[in-house]
């Protein structure tokens, strides 16, 4: 069995397995304060061309969220997510769990827009009943979102925008942040991402690492106590230094977006595949997220020899389906799947 | 410098590491739904002679309490703990955020007695405004104590007994559970406190894991839908194998408990330098960490080798220091430090 | 200016006020452990032909449904609601700040239905990921909704049905409960809703009290600790007789269904005055809330006279307006109103 | 039975009460935007001395405590209360249920000094795990404390200091202010009291209202968004006018202080009968609250025709008992117990 299901199915690169091992005899101190973790905080701030960034490593994903929303908001207040959102779907109410509502934009394909926001924000405050209703005080953007979608810089822009104008604060989930900034066509870089947003992360478990996330603080608002935050929730590592080493690896000679590109490139090809036998692809997607629209005998076809996920019933004939490439997807996959593709026949 | 500052200085047991990267190109389900991971939990439950317990793995020691205690009680209730619990002071208020009050009894050695749990249980219902106070609904433990010391099993039997008295859920925070077991004159097995107690869990971080809890619920009461309460924690690692492939090697041969031995042996040696020198001993641990009252004159002597924590001060001359051993303390470490006890020549 | 705006514009019936003053001198315990309470809590059981129910008094509806669903849910779980149910909309997100999520059903009419609830179960647990999602564990309905449509007999007793189908736990919001159970061609009496409901609460506050909810809860699961809850959240009254004489008041001689007929009878006069002249009512009310389509220079004409509330923009021309009569209303102000409803000369 | 059990036995001064029968019919804005708040927040301003202050009412103390206290922490904050203050002891765990941890000072007359705050800031500042330990940022008073003993300015003046150069902010339960500012030899003012807090209330349940507490907040960084904070935890009355209507007349001609100077005159001269019959008392209180300490057969005697509170055993012969005088205290019940306790014929 192949897998192109998620992109988290294998371990971490080599390279930072062999890093681990190297450096495993030294002693060093805890919670984050080692000198690996100090370097790869230097690494990503240079990357990021944000010399006065905060930057922390946390382990997972729903967990940067939740500190980091926690962090900002006050009770009273809630954060923008398009409908789609991990956070709005996929964290079993985390959130809220920490008293925050997440409210919901619609969105045909994951994102959401300047536009969008500004009504939200108009709607609050014009309604004379706001002070009954949850006070929007964030957005909350993935990137590439959960449909393997991107933001133009211009989008981006113009999010930051209304955000100044509304007193928003900008938040980026960058789970899959590399593949986003790799995909075909983008013309964001990660220093716009740090220009632009108040706060975001950079995501290690799906690109290359054991798990980690990078979280940079741009704005000095949200500076403050933030490590407080990291162990009230759990989320401090005692041996911190094996984030620190995970992300010194991807970021001292490019490794995190050579990898990114490796990954995006495979789904392209997996994509012009699809696309190039007939296929409707259900999202507009670079990155390395791939959603063909398939027939129930095409899957089960599929199915045999490759795990992927059914994402979602289009009708009793037809579904979407989800091909997740990663950095370490092989490319001899690759080319089997292509070929698999092809022999379904569609054109003929 | 030689650390002896706390046990979780250095990486991982050496056969951990090799573990990873032997394993690290296979694909594997995410979430802990791996193989590994369940190959693990048998071996857990083997050990604990526990084959109808329910076994997790969560990534460390806060998050972990945090998710139990937080599964356990309803919103009036609130946790017994010593004054010293991991809980009570050095988790940044983490069972607070999660809207529990910690009940506080005084202890001078870390334990907690049964007596003390059913006077509070007492109180707490003799009261007739009762339901203006946060009801007792949980004992916390952890076993070693924050002070080094252990609990007998003649007196985990007690606790027990009471909290099946007064209806209270007892769990143990097993952090160190391995140097607690392992400690010199300990009569109470693995198997012991998954008997006694309702849930607890066994500290990989600080005994040869680069990281990782293995949460042991034995009360069917506890079990239900605990994966729901770790994932909304953000406790539920993508890469889950990570996890289970540690705990398989720390427990497929026994590696755990004589990691644990390894430590505790060293923290006696030390101990018995100290005291065959004239040195008393602040708190009677026979585990890994030891705890002796130093001039300051022998601290600042000491401390130019090596590395130790400041725990109290006694008086204006004198402090209470620690000396904290662990699965990989290095037996040459161990044999200059007694030498340098001795060099203190306290004894003429 | 006559207000039509809200249904807690006024005081109190002049009975409680009497009352209040008849009995300020005595001396009683406080708490709600006084005899008027008892007394109060006896009427309601009787009422409710549920002489095992417990039955809590609460002032506020925001407090009481806060506290209610707070009691009964665990940190993973959330409570099935209307998009237009008050815990969705209006209420700052009290129920999140307690950590839970509000599941949304779309609904036209204010009201969800047995199938909606089925369906979204088995979502849930048909989803091999549903230990990423909130667990539904509760439905909070309204009765008569924010939209002043009511449930018949018929359709509680499915949602019931399907409630202890799926093991949720089903809610009535009753703070116009009242109005509701007046309604004109309702078939369902208190007796029926403490049958059907495993809690609920009667509205005072809306319905002739100054302020007061009477929580009932008939599900002897729910029961415990309830006070503890109340406590917790703020809503226990020191002086609590307040609340029991009001309760014993609308309660001894059918006061609470008195004043409610009032009130829908009112409105029903003021809903056939719109529809006798031509107008559309947006939502098919019974109760005391009626929601007219008006044009822009009709709702100009009457807001010099009356006060009531526009509820939304239908389009550039018209709106929907919210008429809101109450146990207070005044036979002549109704009669004005139906006479510039009439000369509002929509027929011609 | 004469009831000196506590200071909320009975309703609320008939002046009070007539004034809601008055105005019962007249039809107002609802949630506090009413014409009776609006004079009442303007009548407490100028008793404060503090015309920009903002003025919001409540129903209960815990609620008021509770939203005031979760208003202004961060997550990762907790507010300082001596151990026998309300929020840490007698609210169920009200504060801890928003997330915070109430960090309690030892005291032994219910008073916390501004060395006491000054140590605990600088504990914790200094020590190098801070971020592993709940932050102090808010100071929780009580005057009267739960005690009945009060602050002088001199003391609340150092607190104010002391929190001013420890960035804490000050805040002030006034449940009981009216007794503890009419006390006997007090030389504190209201408006002493709105310069030195950052934020206070002003109790009304237990000095004639029905009930209601007016918070005072005089730092402009806590004014922001309050309204949102009240509506949230369920504290925003429909019928707001109904407390407006009490401090409007508690406040516009003096009623409050007189009320309240009334119970202190009581309790003085049930202190004097005590201490001229040789009786000790417990707790230098000049408040509402007096604390003998009887012997069991003397509480025994006048438990027959009196209720008051057993507060703790001293001994097995002795206890400390609270008699509590309110603003309702009828002169020939002081009178009453002044003879009884004469003839306990201590004296002989």
């Amino acid at each position: 069995m192949i897998r192109f299901e998620n992109d988290y199915a294998e371990g971490a690169h080599r390279r930072i397995l062999e890093r681990l091992l190297e450096t495993n005899e030294e002693q060093s101190a805890g919670y984050g304060m080692d000198e690996y973790s100090e370097r790869a905080k230097m690494l990503i701030k240079d990357a990021c061309d944000a010399p006065s960034a905060d930057v922390h490593f946390l382990v997972g994903g729903t967990q940067t969220n939740t500190i980091l929303i926690a962090s900002v908001l006050r009770p009273h207040q809630g954060v923008i997510s398009a409908h789609s959102g991990h956070i709005a779907v996929h964290e079993t109410g985390a959130i809220e769990a920490t008293g925050h509502k997440v409210l919901i934009l619609p969105s045909e394909d994951g994102k959401i827009h300047a536009e969008q926001v500004r009504r939200v924000h108009e709607e609050h405050w014009n309604d004379p009943t706001h002070e009954h209703i949850v006070q929007p005080a964030m957005v909350y953007l993935s990137n590439p979102t959960e449909l393997g979608t991107t933001y133009s810089r211009t989008e981006l822009e113009e999010l930051r925008k209304v955000c100044l104008d509304c007193e928003l604060i900008l938040m980026m989930d960058g789970a899959r942040l590399g593949y986003g900034l790799a995909s075909e066509g983008s013309d964001l870089t990660l220093a716009d991402v740090a220009r632009l947003c108040d706060v975001f992360y950079i995501g290690g478990t799906k690109i290359g690492a054991l798990f980690g996330e990078a979280v940079v603080i741009t704005n000095p608002a949200l500076k403050k106590d933030f490590r407080y935050m990291i162990k009230q929730r759990g989320g401090l590592l005692a041996k911190g230094r094996i984030l620190g080493i995970q992300f010194e690896t991807l970021f001292q000679d490019g490794l995190y977006m050579e990898l990114s590109k490796h990954a995006v490139d495979a789904a392209i090809t997996i994509r012009a595949a699809f696309e190039n036998n007939g296929f409707e692809m259900k999202y507009d997607s670079k990155t390395n997220q791939q959603f063909p629209i398939l027939r129930n005998d095409e899957i089960e076809k599929l199915s045999k020899k490759y795990a992927f996920h059914t994402w979602e019933k289009v009708n009793e004939t037809e579904s979407v389906v989800r091909f997740c490439t990663s950095w370490s997807t092989k490319v001899e996959h690759v080319r089997a799947l292509v070929d698999d593709i092809e022999s379904l026949k569609r054109r003929q």
